[in-house]
């Protein structure tokens, strides 16, 4: 590959089963996610450029290159991240549109982080100057080396998009990235992050520099975690994962965006050194933390305390964390696994968290997040009041902004990339993993020009079209992922139709243009169960829709049952009626259940009996998850308990 | 009652629907109890001074006296008051015993304390002096309010056990509760404690000193929580119950045992101003409380997070809190409410939270602890390593000692004082609330002199059969509590049966000495099935005993099953054989229900079929929850899913 044109994606291994399309080689043309595209363009980039403007979070940079600052410094520790990311979002966005009022914005913030840089490279407005803390003094929990890591994947993102640009931001990022070997290279301090997030930065720093030092770094950073080189916690070193060392782990555990991170960036220090036993450790902590540690939407995070993972099966839909973060961290890991591998679960899991996580995370109009991502709402909540900072990770509603505001511009930079999730290829032809109107215009090793056309109503619509524009000398293969839960999905190919099992369908031909492939996807909606040893959902269905996980919640109740019952919790799922569309809706049988409220609510095990009363019995439609909430505070639940009728 | 003997109780009302006994009226004189009250003044005592002294804590007052202290003090910011719960504990414990060797420890850790009261009444190691925060300077964390909360309740124990001592900790009390007064009360700072516990401490000084001075100021305390006079948090202020007056509330909140001391601290004061408002709505609060909010154990705390009581039915077992101190925190209010208005379900919860929380904290030897009490503990956990400090608040095993060391000290003042919650009187006889093995003297204001000997194997043996020792001259009423789960309960006066229902039992006569009146409570074992709306364990049942929760331990499933099964997520319970005692121990049936690994938890409802092959099914003795994890590392369970063959 390296004599080709570079690659403008953000993950671009040296080897691997699969290559990353550049960004300008795929744009999805319409749909439901080129609408979240121009959302997050039109009013998400300007939103967090303004409240980082008006939180001080830009400002502290022009305090630190004025000399000044501890007191005057504003915001948490790790603010200067945000800023970061805000520039990779901008970058790629750049990359995508070639917005020049965006290049104007991107490049008055890059020349005031730059100016705050110290001749050594240090950057960092909150260690080392006299009334703060020592430069890396506090390496559980100061996150010095995580917001250069942003920093780093910002200057990745304009190299690649922007590679003659002379704003400054890369050389910036290579002196930061020089003092951190220096520091922490051999010989120096032999520690790690307590949020991992430069292990990524640096190998992706490496690629787009060519500089294998910072590969190395990486990689001394991988392999120093796990053997207790931080200070033990309240929660125990499981939280920042150095308890056992990546190699020898089994499953993901600790704080859930933490363990992505390491996890995204010690596949990429396995694919680099062509490490397979790391590689294939990874593999099974993937596999081990999807099967046993993952919620229906995809979203990972057991905890509040810690904002962790739990225990195998500890998944809780009405405490579920499912941090927006670490889903932008689960997509960052399973793109590289899949990349590495070419595996389709790892697309599909990206989907999921995609459609359920990443969608549901900013409100419609691109201005307010949720930061957690509770699966069952028990108490309408209260909205955020405009304007003022909600201190509150976890609130029923989407909130402007945070005390910790990690989300908003880790969605941001996820959506502005969002097309380089959509195809990948290989010698023998092109991959598609996720389904939106696209058009991917690339070319093989051996010069055959591959041009598509993806035409898709999907998710709401469940047929891919895929058009071939291009006359192919020879033959090559067009592969199509066919997702987990779509039993009984079809290939056409010249109008004759054959079943295709999930995985991967493949069609191998010299391909003509005017050539049309289509998957046709089953998107009727299906009732979910949940794995028996998940205790908290034990009797309970879900309702998803192709890809997308679908919610009840209490204003429709309401609506539906004329007033009678208001809330999500006064409810059972007649689980004999298959849930149906109905003008375009997913709708569902339910049975009133009044529960008669008693002094202790344990006793004697009588049989509770549904009221079987027909006008108890009433169809409710449910809502795709990622809407929910955008019609005011509202009770809300993904799992429905069973009526035992 | 005034002009009687002061009586020597933790809570002494001036008025209300029962009177407390004192301490010397009521001698727990064998049994379940009595064990414990022994190895608490046996072990539990001395181990905690040892690690006060250990860890510095005591000395931190030495350090103040001596002019020294900000870097070189030791601990928490609130660890003064685990000093004063343990001086509170010795007070009761001296009282009880008359221990001279206790006395002796007592004086000299009261010295060393009171050498580090500054001349205007202020005492805190934490705050004041140069480097530190100024005094008052950080209500919603700083703790120094509930610091001197508990210095007066170890000044309230020793004014009643010892009225007379010399020791100076009721002055060095009144000098902290004046300055509280001056500085918090008409004109002074309008705020409170982040942590309530001056509340009920003022009222109780005030009682046993007779000035209603602190009474004002607690009910000015009471008075002013819940309006937002305390900064608000990442939480919100219902963590300190800041964001409802306690007369609007309708059910408790936030951190659980904030909540619980406020609320006895707010029964105090209603009672002592005739507020019959203010005791109406701490009425309903506990109703709503136990309705909704309370784990089987009597436990409260659903979120580690926080400590926090979780919305209506959120009662994970497996992320169960239940905070050793909520239901000290729970006992206190349930014994407040159970003086005023004398209804049984107070002492139903007392006893519940005893049994199942109070009684299993501490190990059986009474030098280990649990600080949270989860109900379902998932992996087999990792012990504590003797002598060293667990951080962990959330062990699955017993530790010696935390960083936050709240719960030791606390079930040692609760188990000095444990005879208080025996019996009461009023005017017309005597009430029986916890069995024990008992002797009872004391005299109605009439003047009947009352003599009882309390004879049970309670909670072994369902008989509780009580002699009475003396003639009375007129008639007097004794009352026996029949808990909530004793259904089909009999009373057995002078040989003669007859049915009890749950509530209240009564025999009213002139008894004679010789007389026996026997309780027959049923303490077969038995199924109990949560309120449907607790998601978190539907589709399992429970097994009780009398007022014992049991649980499952995987120890025991291995030994059962010969090895086949070796975790309690293996097994299920079959709900058709009812759960039996055999040898001693309860029995029940469960079935291996090893449930094969998907790569994806959720997928199509198929009905899970469990095997019912006859070697599948085998019985396994149960353990009282308060014994569990004595065996070392194993997985627990107390809600059994069910098999559904």
């Amino acid at each position: 590959m390296s004599s080709r044109t570079p690659i403008v994606s953000p993950v671009v291994p040296a080897r691997g089963r699969l290559r990353p399309l550049s960004l300008g080689e795929v744009t999805i043309t319409g749909g439901f996610w080129a609408h979240r595209q121009q959302v997050n363009a039109t009013a998400t980039l300007a939103h967090i450029e303004q409240w980082l403007e008006g939180e001080g979070w830009i400002a502290n940079f022009d305090l630190a290159a004025a000399g000044g600052l501890p007191d005057g410094r504003r915001g948490r520790e790790f603010s200067d991240s945000e800023v970061y990311k805000y520039l990779e979002a901008v970058a790629w966005e750049i990359g995508r549109t070639d917005d020049p009022a965006l290049e104007d914005r991107f490049r008055k913030v890059v020349a005031r982080v730059a100016a705050a840089q110290e001749p050594d490279g240090y950057l960092n407005t909150k260690f080392g100057r006299p009334g703060q803390g020592e430069r890396w003094s506090d390496l559980e929990w100061g996150h010095e080396l995580y917001c250069i890591g942003h920093l780093l994947q910002a200057a990745v993102a304009r190299a690649r998009t922007r590679p003659d640009a002379d704003d400054g931001l890369v050389d910036v990022a290579r002196c930061a990235a020089d003092l951190v070997c220096t520091v922490f290279g051999p010989g120096g301090i032999e520690s790690v992050c307590g949020h991992a997030e430069i292990e990524p930065a640096l190998v992706e720093f490496a690629r787009v520099t060519g500089d294998r030092r910072y590969l190395d770094q990486a990689a001394l950073f991988v392999e120093r975690r796990g053997r207790g080189v931080l200070r033990d916690i309240e929660w125990g070193r499981s939280y920042y994962q150095d308890d056992v060392p990546v190699r020898e782990a089994t499953v993901l555990r600790g704080h859930a965006v933490r363990a992505g991170y390491l996890s995204a960036g010690a596949v990429d220090v396995a694919v680099e050194r062509d490490d397979a036993e790391l590689l294939a450790a990874l593999a099974t902590q993937w596999d081990n933390t999807v099967a046993r540690r993952t919620y229906l939407t995809g979203g990972v995070g057991s905890h509040h305390q810690d904002e962790a993972f739990g225990d195998d099966w500890v998944l809780p839909p009405d405490r579920a964390y499912s941090e927006t973060c670490a889903s932008v961290a689960s997509i960052m890991f399973s793109w590289r696994l899949l990349l590495a591998d070419g595996a389709p679960r790892y697309a599909d899991l990206i989907e999921r968290n995609l459609f359920n996580v990443i969608a549901t995370s900013p409100s419609a109009q691109g201005t307010a997040f949720f930061y957690a991502n509770t699966l069952h709402q028990r108490r309408p909540g209260t909205a955020a009041v405009d304007g003022e900072v909600s201190p509150r990770a976890s609130s029923s509603l989407r909130a402007p902004w945070f005390e910790v505001s990690c989300c908003p511009p880790n969605v941001a930079r996820t959506l502005a990339g969002l097309a380089a999730y959509v195809a990948t290829a290989d010698d023998e032809g092109l991959q598609l993993h996720q389904y939106a109107p696209a058009a991917i215009r690339t070319a093989l090793p051996d010069g055959t020009a591959i041009a598509l056309d993806v035409e898709t109503g999907y998710p709401r619509d469940g047929v891919i079209r895929v058009h071939v524009r291009d006359d192919a000398a020879a033959p090559w293969t067009l592969s199509l992922r066919v997702p987990a839960w779509a039993d009984g999905a079809r290939l056409v190919v010249d109008g004759a139709a054959e079943p295709v099992t999930p995985g991967t369908a493949r069609v191998r031909r010299a391909f003509r243009a005017g050539d049309v492939v289509e998957l046709h996807l089953p998107v009727t909606p299906r009732f979910t169960a949940p794995d028996p040893r998940i205790d908290a959902v034990r009797g309970c269905l879900a309702v998803e829709r192709g890809p997308e996980v679908l919610c009840l919640e209490s204003v429709d109740v309401a609506a539906a049952s004329e007033g009678r019952v208001d809330d999500v919790g006064d409810v059972r799922l007649d689980p004999a009626v298959a849930p149906r569309e109905e003008d375009g809706a997913v709708v569902v049988r339910l049975r009133r259940s009044v529960v008669p409220d008693h002094p202790w609510p344990y006793g004697r095990p009588d049989p509770v009996e549904d009221d079987r009363a027909d006008d108890n019995a009433f169809d409710v439609p449910l809502v795709p998850y990622h809407d929910w909430a955008e019609r005011g505070p509202s009770t809300m639940r993904v799992w429905l308990p069973i009526s035992e009728g």
